[in-house]
């Protein structure tokens, strides 16, 4: 008996709505947050998770309430045919934890973690949040999206980095996430392989698309392009990324803006995130056409996706600058004060560096971009548009654009000479 | 007295001559490389350590020898006050079976480590094998130097690149070599922070550099190219460098070259190590001047070099190349082949992955030559220049060739553009 409940205890179940209830009333930490003492009470369940990699658990008890997500040994929307560690969702911890730590305004706190269940109990956000790519569907403006969003990838990429971090801690953290090799490969793949030849899981709205997908296939340019990012992926460890900041990761309401799910996170390139972000708002924007009715013509609406883009970006500089300024003489040993104290230089340092960033965020914002468009995993942006020929013509301009954007990414001085190429190309 | 003899066995102990009589003779893999059987009779020890990092004993037997090298938990040349962790012998003694796997007729074998003593012993590399560097300052010609340093180079690092590696295998391997941080440290430190401010270890032939030196700190641009140069250092991991290729880290006979001595090793730019070896040749050509005497004016020595220069990186690209035309469509995941098979394309990737190697290389190359200059640690081809103001004149020379190599290192399309800006400035 005792030997049974050891190996019990001591080995990985997938959970469904029944055996949860079971697992939250053995659970302390998740009992006391649900319904204070022993006697917890009726629970609530509902299984929320869209369908992509995991299962998402809504749990409101008598008194309190919690989301729990756990990660299965695949990936959910393919099915047990495509294996994924489950212990991505240790890294997943990992990452909202310094997250949380270094901006807690936008990430949900983690209440409880399981690693044997690999299972993550954390804050339910509750409604109105809902996935910021639905908000971008329906058309509702979020006045404070670009000054949160700046706020939290200034504050988790400038932290993680050797702007803040001692080359010490910096190598520990790298260490630590190259465990997350699996979710990178899946990048690697899904990101920066797969659009660029004939594999299996790519689709396209076709017949419309199937010229412009193979034109991807065979631009020699772009392919050099795209192997330079993916070699920047693979290789440098600038900071902590969540690795899938894509409008389906944040949760909002109008004054809330929470990022959830890096599952995906490990030490990369900043611009990876940030292009991430923007990518798929220029996806929500050219995807706009596609949803205007008699009602609304969406252009107004456009708009307030390019304003976004570009209080994004600019926002970012500037905090990313300031706590660059703010801690110039702290631990970070990237620029070292006694060498870089002189304002001038310092600035030079500045502008060089967050020029680079700029266009990094371009070129990985316009990788994701094409992905979604020819690869395997599509953006609902653009998938609710029904009307196929409707949608394909939608989905021709923005892949026209992020062609561009990538190989042309260096002449782009600001992101209003961004935005206003998308504005051109709709 | 059992507790005592675990406690003796189990813990780090600085050894001696005398001790690692006793060492050698209670280690079964050793005893049997110097005289076969259990009664291994005389044994002649001598230490050779240049006085570096660390203690290397050349041990000879009966009937065999052997080079034994250990860490202690110091710098030895600066002694207890500047602490460095013995771990590093564990990190040598890796890179040294790594490097061997891909490269085993320039690397010696190791054929026994002991982690809790720091200790690594390898093949004992006979005379009349000298340091490199002393056979420059003789003014010795080594006819397969460039042939046998371009293979050594190209080997290790395209075999530890993404190139070659898959991206599970990479980021194993560069979890691992993150464990070598303080080594990293150290570099970060002396090569690319001391000598662009004033620190407490740099040195320089004064008072004949101080302007030179002062110079180097007040250099605005060259510091905008040195921070560059050093996050690359510290976020790029490209390969499993040897992190201290200079020409006192090969030894060499006419017909033979060994790398020795990679305890720096981890996962970085390729452009420090090939920068390592040129820059120090280009060290030991400016330094040349210096030697020559009524005997030699040391002219034909120093085109010597200079031809070593060229032929190295032209070997060097041309098998690097090879080796990624017969691995391309191997286990490598930086340019799968089903999107980088054609001809025309692969070639244009393959360039540009080559010339901003070149460049990294020179940069590495020349911050490395500005470091002997006026940091901390000196070369012997320059500090053996007894006249003061004579040396002085060289290393003026060396440097300002390094500050433009440095600043315009972009400008050279070729390695000869290179060697003739070098016979220009001496
Ligand atoms: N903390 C949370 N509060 C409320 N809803 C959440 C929370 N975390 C996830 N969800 C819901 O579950 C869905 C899937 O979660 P997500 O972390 O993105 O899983 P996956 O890794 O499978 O994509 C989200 O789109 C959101 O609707
Ligand atoms: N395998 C070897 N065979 C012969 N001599 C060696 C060997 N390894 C080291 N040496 C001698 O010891 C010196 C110091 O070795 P090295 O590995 O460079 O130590 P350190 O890390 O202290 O610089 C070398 O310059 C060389 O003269
Ligand atoms: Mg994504
Ligand atoms: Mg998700
Ligand atoms: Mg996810
Ligand atoms: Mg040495
Ligand atoms: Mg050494």
């Amino acid at each position: 008996m005792a030997a049974i409940a050891a190996a019990r205890d001591g080995s990985f179940r997938a959970l469904n709505e029944a055996s949860l209830v079971e697992y939250v009333r053995a659970t302390p930490v998740i009992r006391e947050l649900l319904g204070g003492g022993s006697e917890i009470g009726e629970l609530s369940i509902m299984e929320v998770g869209d369908g992509n990699l995991n299962f998402v658990y809504i749990v409101v008890g008598p008194f309190g309430s919690v989301v729990i997500k756990q990660a299965l040994p695949y990936i959910r929307c393919v099915g047990e045919s495509w294996p994924m560690t489950k212990d991505r969702a240790y890294f997943e911890m990992l990452a909202l934890k310094e997250q949380g730590r270094y901006c807690p305004g936008h990430v949900p706190e983690v209440y409880h973690f399981d690693r044997i269940m690999s299972l993550i109990a954390m804050r339910y956000l509750k409604p109105p949040h809902i996935i910021l790519r639905k908000g971008l569907i329906a058309g509702i403006e979020y006045p404070l999206l670009a000054e949160h969003m700046s706020d939290f990838m200034a504050k988790t990429l400038f932290f993680t980095s050797l702007l803040y971090h001692s080359t010490t801690e910096h190598r520990r953290a790298v260490a630590e996430f190259c465990g997350n090799v699996e979710l990178c490969r899946l990048t690697e793949q899904v990101v920066f392989s797969d659009p660029y030849k004939m594999a299996p899981h790519n689709r396209w709205t076709s017949p419309y698309l199937d010229e412009d997908a193979q034109a991807i296939r065979e631009d020699d340019i772009l392919k050099l392009e795209v192997a330079g990012l993916k070699s920047m992926f693979c290789e440098r460890a600038q900071a902590l990324i969540h690795g899938d900041l894509h409008t389906g990761s944040i949760m909002v309401t109008s004054d809330s803006t929470q990022v959830i799910d890096p599952e995906f996170a490990f030490y990369g390139p900043m611009g990876f995130d940030i292009g991430a972000f923007l990518g798929n708002l220029i996806l929500g924007f050219f995807a706009q056409d596609g949803h205007a009715n008699e009602d609304s013509n969406r252009e107004q609406y456009k708009n307030w996706i390019l304003k976004t883009v570009e209080d994004t970006w600019n926002l970012f500089h500037k905090k990313f600058i300031s706590h660059w300024n703010e801690h110039k003489d702290g631990s970070g040993e990237a620029y070292p004060s006694p060498i870089y104290s002189k304002a001038e230089l310092l600035q030079q340092v500045q502008s060089i560096y967050l020029e680079d960033l700029f266009h990094d965020s371009l070129g990985f914002g316009a990788a994701k971009m094409i992905r979604r468009i020819v690869g395997i995993a599509h953006v609902e942006d653009l998938e609710s548009i029904t009307d196929t020929s409707r949608r394909a013509h939608c989905e021709r301009r923005a892949l026209e654009f992020a062609k561009t954007l990538l190989k042309e990414r260096r002449q782009f001085r600001t992101i209003e000479e961004v935005t206003a190429a998308a504005l051109a190309s709709v």
